[in-house]
């Protein structure tokens, strides 16, 4: 899993019928000391989080496995927030 | 997923059965400011778009998971069209 | 999906049985041009390509789900010949 | 697979159901002489691994098919610790 | 696929059941004139490979599908070894 930032959201009305219901958020990556690495994922929020939060990421099959994104044609769920003292990017 | 932005399409005669009803776009990928990257990929057209629209796209095992590419050999579907300014390339 | 020219092929008497019957060949990844990148990967042919040939390549769980690799343990089939000017390397 | 050594751990209270029984390390990639490249990950721990140890990570699919990780949707699991001696970071 | 050549062996005493009775080879990845490249993968032996064989890798779910790994939890896998020339690391 990869350690990401919330910065966005992505608003969209084209769109297939089951990411209608979802929160779809822009997360910068982060290394290993929560700097910004440059690059970015847009992510399907599962938890409940919101900008500034420090998350955690799990890509591939595995995030169409929650309860939120079963069976939802997505490639990156963010599965946890991190407890840190946040950074300010 | 990443955001890209449809620069052109694929044209091909010889090719598997399930990809003949399919849309192949050309998909320059953009950075979170949609930037162009300098990446791209080929996905296929699940919403209806077409030429300079700015869009999401889903990777992996998803992408053959949407209603009009399921159990299709693909490995890249555009799943939304992203509401924004869009830019020229 | 990504975009690749065949350039050679691979030779191999000890594979696992499911590989016997497959050709595999030696593909050179393009960018979004027809460009060299530098990269390339080893892909099964499903559909009958050649030397030279510009092709379509899928990866990854798609690549086992052609009618010619169906649940064969491989991670890139070559499914579409793409409809252009060829490039000499 | 790869090579990863434990670096530190990751800690969150909101986090989907399947993760809370979970120990969530932070691994630095190396590369193969062991020396740090600079990466990481964020794996799941299926054997009983602690701080300073040099362990094996299969990620993927293969990730959620552990007996502690069925299931579960994550995309980094770790399934071996390495026999070698340790480098101080 | 990826061409690699086997330039070393794993050993871990501390690792899940389904890993036990397989060989995890160290693997250099070479690029398409099998020059080392820098990278490298740790790999299951599924045909009987030994050291200094050039080889072909399957990657990602595909790894866990040959006679061998069925339902290991390994992303990679090797499935054929080259005929070529060898190379000396």
């Amino acid at each position: 899993m990869d350690i990401g930032k919330i910065v966005g959201s992505i608003t969209s009305v084209a769109k297939i019928e089951e990411l209608k219901p979802l929160t779809l958020y822009l997360v910068h990556l982060l290394d290993s000391e929560f700097n910004n690495t440059g690059n970015y994922m847009v992510a399907v929020d599962t938890i409940g989080v919101g900008y500034g939060d420090i998350i955690l990421i799990t890509t591939g099959s595995a995030a169409k496995m929650t309860a939120v994104t079963r069976d939802v044609p997505v490639d990156t769920s963010i599965v946890a927030r991190i407890d840190t003292e946040k950074e300010e990017s």
